[in-house]
């Protein structure tokens, strides 16, 4: 299974040679797999001087897959066959702040929504894979102590989703971790061993792919990376400490920083943004600021990018990835803050870690949460039958 | 061969469950292995009901495996059976300042002198496992850009050792992961998925574990955190940046700070120390000076501790792990430093990531490194027989 998702269709005879099975054994598994729905036959390949091989593919009409991916302002559902293509996806603002019951509730509606646009009832919904903002036990299925929800702790994601789709199994994961996933799946980070996945938007976070798989660490809070320390007496943070990256760089300290500057009459430009927006500054008036040339937009930004490759100096060191992918709503801002990114990490670790290291904005886009998302439930659905005795 | 390194013994039908091999290809296959030498009958076990089960176990005669840990003042060389068990082993101070020719040339010498100590040959040993200070290319088994012993770049220590021992493979790592890999062998690391072994010593370098596996990074650079920046306008490191944390919190700089403790008067047991030993002190002295109660050498200890615990703060953030095991020369220290450590990576790293996080002094003790080159050369042994289709 994992050959043909990789290859899309394969011969009867590699699947021989990769499984070790004996021709008969082989044979009679295949067999057994078509029965099930699993498989098809799709013709004759290339002879090889032999017969002509009969070739098998992952059948895509064994049912669906849906992708969600919650982020703290937005919500994204996919629905795919289980390839992994997408047949259908959609998206629209939420709010983390409102109850879960209502955000999943949401997510459930617009997934009956996509299924039945495409013909299909709710029973053929095979796995659901969920992206959620904030930290995850991946083994219960549930959110632990996310600062930006609260009342989401515990919140059974799992039994909400088989209420209305209870063929499905649901898979629930951290929204970098899928994003990390997602890069993998369909992304730069397609075979590559060792990457982090940077998100930076509302908040900070990072995706880890270590010897081709993610890393969760033991309670599932690896690539926490909002909450590392950048300055002791810096400001302080939602979480309680001073001074964490995240209070210190993400959008929401460059809009803060904005309004300083805004204020204090060293930025005439973002003086009147502030003025005819009502008072206030957003991400991205800052970096439309900086577009037009504005000196104290540009320092804010740089300052920004600055602090997060600092602290990717430290986990280059410790980590030595041969990527980091960059994604999330900040990184629209373009090159000046991936340039002093790159920058401070250069600057900061040691050669041998960065001489092949390439930092660079996911080009995925918006899909990568998602398409993440897929990956993760496919994983799921061709590790879980026990029939097929393999991990993807 | 995956579940007999774990169990020792194993019966024929465990290992038909464990592959899910037919009766008669297990057989085979096991009739095949006891040809080869792998394995051999030791009798029967325990009857379950049915005919008393043959019990198999790998043949701790099929060869040596010899592992070899060079630190930068000493190195170990011993010799182990194929089940990992350690037959002899002896330990000399060295210097990595020689050339490698000298270094690595007494390895073999105390390698053929084991052997033959053992009654053996040099043709009888299958593997070696070897450990060094220094940043290891391990698919080309060459250090590269080695700070300590520059002059050791590129030396072809394969084809050194495989002059001598021709039957042998060899497999090069850094000293850090070998220890991590000596945790996971022999100590409290086995069974544990997530977790770091930190070495402090004359240099400070970490040995990481993540999904049970070592995790070496793209370019075997990995765990280099003695480089991870601790203060912008610190003293200058020998990589030639400022305020790393080896160069503020590792045995020299221990050394060093005492000195000036020696110096300025602000301790009178240090100064007298300092006389006695002709004007120099070692970290051992400030860890004796600390024993006797003296303030100043306390605080030079805890000033380590918390800028190392510091770095593995942001670390167990990112990175999530279940245990942080310290070993190297500083740990004679005892508890002043463990103590610093854990409070510096408890107050600075987010609750979900320190709940279960336990930080502790490795208990494998001296030993740890060459266990670890030995497991190391097990791995690999099992691994490249072809005829035994498993990746251990």
């Amino acid at each position: 299974m994992r050959a043909l998702r990789r290859q899309g269709r394969i011969s009867r005879s590699e699947i021989s040679n990769i499984t070790g099975w004996s021709k008969a054994k082989a044979s009679q598994e295949i067999r057994s797999l078509i029965e099930k729905g699993y498989l098809v036959e799709i013709g004759e390949g290339v002879s090889q001087g032999g017969r002509k091989p009969r070739l098998l593919r992952i059948n895509n009409q064994l049912g669906y897959i849906a992708g969600i991916d919650i982020g703290a302002t937005s919500l994204d559902v996919a629905l795919a066959d289980v390839t992994g293509s997408i047949l259908q996806r959609c998206s629209e603002p939420t709010d983390v702040k409102l109850p879960p019951q209502s955000v999943f509730g949401r997510c459930s509606e617009l997934l009956l929504d996509l299924i039945r646009t495409q013909g299909g009832t709710p029973d053929q919904l095979l796995g659901i894979g969920v992206g959620v903002p904030g930290p995850v036990d991946f083994a219960r299925g549930v959110l632990v102590a996310p600062p930006l929800m609260p009342e989401w702790e515990n919140f059974p994601i799992r039994d909400f989703f088989k209420k209305t789709f209870h063929s499905a199994f649901v898979v629930v994961d951290n929204d970098v971790n899928i994003m990390a996933l997602g890069e993998q799946r369909a992304g730069d980070g397609a075979g590559i061993d060792h990457f982090i996945f940077v998100k930076i938007g509302t908040g900070i976070g990072a995706g880890i792919i270590s010897n081709g798989r993610i890393h969760r660490g033991s309670d599932g809070s690896a690539g926490d990376i909002g909450h590392i320390c950048v300055d002791k007496e810096g400001p302080l943070c939602a979480c309680g400490n001073k001074g964490c990256l995240e209070a210190m760089a993400a959008g929401p300290a460059i809009a803060s920083k904005a309004l300083e500057a805004a204020r204090n009459g060293s930025s005439a430009t973002l003086r009147e943004m502030r003025e005819s927006n009502g008072g206030t500054l957003r991400p991205e008036d800052v970096n439309a600021a900086c577009r037009e040339g504005d000196q104290a937009a540009l320092d804010i930004i740089r300052d920004s990018g600055q602090m997060i490759g600092d602290v990717l100096a430290s986990l280059v060191n410790f980590f030595n990835p041969s990527h980091i992918f960059v994604g999330g709503g900040i990184t629209n801002f373009g090159n000046h803050l991936l340039v002093a990114i790159r920058r401070a990490v250069l600057h900061r670790s040691l050669p041998l870690a960065t001489t092949h290291l390439s930092i660079k904005f996911s080009r995925v886009g918006s899909n990568v949460g998602v398409m993440g998302a897929i990956s993760l439930a496919l994983d799921y659905l061709f590790a879980i039958e026990d029939n097929l005795h393999l991990m993807v």
